[in-house]
């Protein structure tokens, strides 16, 4: 029997939701609703419609064949009928209807339903101090704000500007400033570390480093206490400094937009999201609802976990359009795999960091590799750097990250792992990954398959580890005479370290170390250092084998101690 | 307590086998034996040295960081004794004891072990046709036969160069002496497509096409039956023709270089293979073995399968290097990930092709997909065509195979679908996999996800498909009148078609078709045409819902059938 579906939301999930459903049930309709004019635009496109990669904003709304997708689009090629500036204003379950009202007539209007579906999104998180609501100061959650942000730029009113929060989208926003439009940027971070709870410290502090290469400057630790100025921004205030600034952006995260779920009685969680069940259903059965405003399972930790995806949402929708005409589809949940582009580099990851993974009271260990991403032989190629996260009582993986160049290797690696999560894989498996391989490509062991090996020398405790940030304090103390820096790499790579510090630097490579054990101290503790920790690594065992045990495998190496900024 | 270990073979499993054991064990010793000089050298790398990308044979055999993995480097960095120019005579299992020879003083040895390693990798198929040992008549399947090439090209001995088998070798061979040498050069296949068995015909096509825009000649289902010529290769005689040659590779394959395991009494595959456990230990558990002498379990069909390739060789050396040391590694099997440039595209696959599938005894069924690889509002894009097989009865998926650019991203894609073949994920697992997602690498709804989708509407027979070969031939029979071929892109595209052909082609905008609906005959088969595939799909859905039925979906539409190289 035809039925008819309406859907409040008109961005990502409820497009993909009402056509899904209008291609398995042709002969019942659909009505979505949504309060803005501009709909089913890619949202995640906003920063490069900051930046002027994307020109106009009718890009992120077209189809890849160059259709608006507009009301009159819906009507016609999908036949779904699409009302804007049209708000929900309740939902009455009993009825099976939504009250909404027409934002330019001002009239409501009482739209019945046999099935509802609730995709509403989310809201950005507006700063709570004074001046968040003044011109100049923006949240990047809809096209409305970036357009307005981008005539502001465009108009040439911005020369310095603040962002607030240096996750994925104020990492993106302060590039496409800085990079396209000279704007002198700075990020303003509550956290001690940019990207948390997403990446190590450690790989924190490697794109960071990159970032202020490309001239952007971090404030971490740092609260923003007010937003200055009159008529529009003239400058941010934080608990240690004062910044000037004619733009304003807060990149402070998104909560779910459950408001007209929660009136309507429907469970909401203590995270303030929408429940949902495998299928999509909210607690009412006839009501479904995802993307942004709703929690899914974290397949890695089993519990819920909330992430505001565009890709996630367009994935979900397809599951309500399916069990809306009566399927069986399933969404198990998510293991909140990640990429980005800042500038020269891409950052990525899937399942927990290391932090993450403790904070969710998993005893977990976290290991490194340095290797370069194609063959070694092969002409192009570069330093990858791969972080692994893994419960100590069972080698199972709990989660990778990465940081490489900005192409395709990286979503590669991040990928292979990412899919395998719900499986829960073990470090056996990564080190027998399949990756495909070829010398334009891969390695033949590759950088994955190497992570997984370190990991399993790791947990065996024959390699123990140091990371930069270890080593840069041990380094500044230095003459304190506790520790013996020995280079294990060739002569070629240690000649410039040696003659630089000849009291605290020691060259002996790997090759001679049987011949020259004399040479090293048994009273020190030994950081062992190569270009990315795998001729450390053999020095260590073979130091272990003769007995001098209290050594520190300096993990990815100065390739590692570089890209994360410190020169010697 | 210490133990001596013999490995038969130093190319690309030994040393991996040797290195790992005498780290885990360094009290114990380890000989390592072989035939030729250059040990230990990336053999993938051999097409690389031919076209010069790689200059010298000592990069293919020197470490990430320049050293050159000779005797004395694993002498003194690995403390692993090698013995070059040594050819194993025979084993004594009895005694455990391997007779060898020095090839040079022609003495013999006797070198007992505790545990031995065979790593005697495999032997390239030579033709078995009149000239197949002349001069400029080469295998290449070592660094011998590939410095003997590369001088006779370099010494400009070559202009012409035919290749024999197109396969992965083959082809990268043929790209090698075309691209950077200028050399004009045919490939003689005797199945009816390249890369069989690997990828479908339609990709195979596509692939095909590329290299021949790229100078390659192609002479398919043709079989070669006498290489001609006095002092060294004049021609090529094959069943249909005479092709001039200065030079001609055969790259027909290689089988596994078992002699030495049959002698002693080991047990060998039907197929020729050494058969081993998932310990990799031989029928004789003091004997291990691995790289290409031995077969291992295909994941997807849980039969013996053989995988020549050098990434699987070094994952399996470590396996048995902890083996060897009382560890319990497995080496479970895999799924044949594979990948390749050829000039500036990629082709990749992993599992089972639909020929293969059959070929197996599955019900299978294959879908096609053409998208995007990155955000359509990016601006560096790329179309990606994906293809995948699965399993009709239980929607299981059997493989997946890929052509896109020659960036990485098609190696995440199949990537992501290898690593998790051996858990028996099935089309919805496709469509939720969960692809990290940002604008520069990949769309909010990825290709690798509209495949799973496709597929699934491929199974529910929603989707009905034709490929590019069959458009070709109802577009070659067009005057018959049996065929109505529909465009449901928009005016823009359909134009240039419509004036071209008045009689033929039939321009419906997709979003138009409701309305003209009394335009689409029916009486005939339609098929339907777009881009990619996507809103013909969509026209496919609607003309059911009025009862036309009779309706072929383009898969991957025009982009495809260019691609593939029809030009109407």
């Amino acid at each position: 029997m035809p039925q008819h579906i309406v859907i409040i939301g008109a961005v990502a999930l409820g497009p993909k939701a009402a056509c899904r459903f209008k291609r398995l049930e042709p002969e019942s309709s659909v009505t979505m609703i949504d309060q803005v004019k501009m709909i089913s635009y890619g949202g995640c496109g906003i920063p490069y419609f900051l930046s002027g990669d994307v020109s106009d904003p009718a890009q992120l709304q077209a189809t890849s064949f160059n259709m608006l997708r507009d009301e009159e689009f819906f009507e016609k090629a999908k036949y779904v009928r699409v009302l804007t500036g049209v708000k929900a204003l309740s939902i009455d379950r009993e009825k099976r209807s939504v009250l909404v009202r027409h934002l330019e007539t001002r009239e409501q209007e009482t739209l019945p339903y046999d099935k509802l579906v609730i995709a509403t999104g989310s809201i950005p998180n507006r700063l709570p101090v004074p001046g968040a609501d003044l011109n100049g100061a923006f949240t990047v959650a809809n096209m409305e704000d970036a357009i307005k942000i981008r005539e502001q730029i465009a108009g040439g009113k911005v020369e310095k500007a603040v962002v607030v929060g240096a996750g994925a989208i104020g990492l993106e926003v302060a590039e496409a400033l800085a990079d396209l439009w000279g704007i002198e940027t700075s990020v303003v971070e509550i956290r001690d570390q940019i990207l948390p709870g997403i990446v190590s410290p450690i790989m924190a502090g490697m794109a960071q480093h990159h970032m202020e290469e490309n001239g952007i400057t971090f404030h971490l630790s740092e609260q923003v206490r007010e937003i200055t100025g009159r008529d529009r921004v003239s400058g941010v205030i934080t608990d240690r400094r004062t910044i000037d600034a004619d733009l304003v952006i807060m990149a402070a995260g998104v909560r779910p937009n459950a408001g007209l779920a929660r009136a309507a009685g429907l469970e909401i969680s203590p995270r303030g999201a929408i429940v949902i069940n495998e299928k999509m259903q909210t607690s009412d059965p006839l009501i479904y609802a995802g993307g942004d405003c709703v929690e899914v399972t974290n397949l890695v930790t089993g519990r819920p976990a909330y992430y505001p995806l565009g890709s996630m949402a367009n994935r979900q929708g397809r599951v309500i359009g399916t069990n809306l005409a009566g399927g069986e589809a399933r969404f198990e949940g998510a293991v909140g795999s990640f990429i980005m582009k800042l500038f020269d580099i891409s950052v990525a990851s899937a399942g927990l960091c290391l932090a993450s993974a403790e904070h969710e009271g998993f005893q977990a260990v976290s290991g490194f590799m340095a290797q370069l991403d194609h063959a070694h032989f092969y002409p192009e190629k570069d330093i990858m750097y791969l972080e692994m996260v893994v419960d100590k009582e069972n080698g199972r993986v709990l989660g990778i990250q990465g940081l490489g160049n900005k192409g395709e290797g990286m979503m590669a690696r991040i990928s292979a792992v990412a899919t395998t999560l719900k499986y829960r894989p073990t470090v056996a498996d990564i080190s027998n990954m399949e990756i495909p391989y070829s010398p334009p490509f891969s390695s033949a062991m590759d950088v994955l398959n190497a992570l997984g090996n370190t990991m399993e020398n790791i947990l065996a405790k024959k390699n123990r580890v140091i990371d930069a940030d270890q080593f840069a304090d041990w380094w500044e103390k230095r003459d304190d005479g506790r520790t013996f820096f020995l280079d294990c790499r060739g002569w070629g790579n240690a000649e410039t370290f040696v003659k630089k510090f000849p009291d605290h630097w020691k060259s002996i490579p790997q090759d001679e170390l049987k011949d020259r054990i004399e040479e090293v101290p048994k009273d020190k503790r030994i950081v062992l250092i190569c270009n990315t920790g795998v001729r450390s690594y053999e020095a260590q065992v073979f130091l272990d084998h003769v007995g001098i045990r209290d050594t520190y495998n300096l993990q990815g190496g100065m390739a590692a101690v570089k890209k994360w900024g410190l020169e010697l």
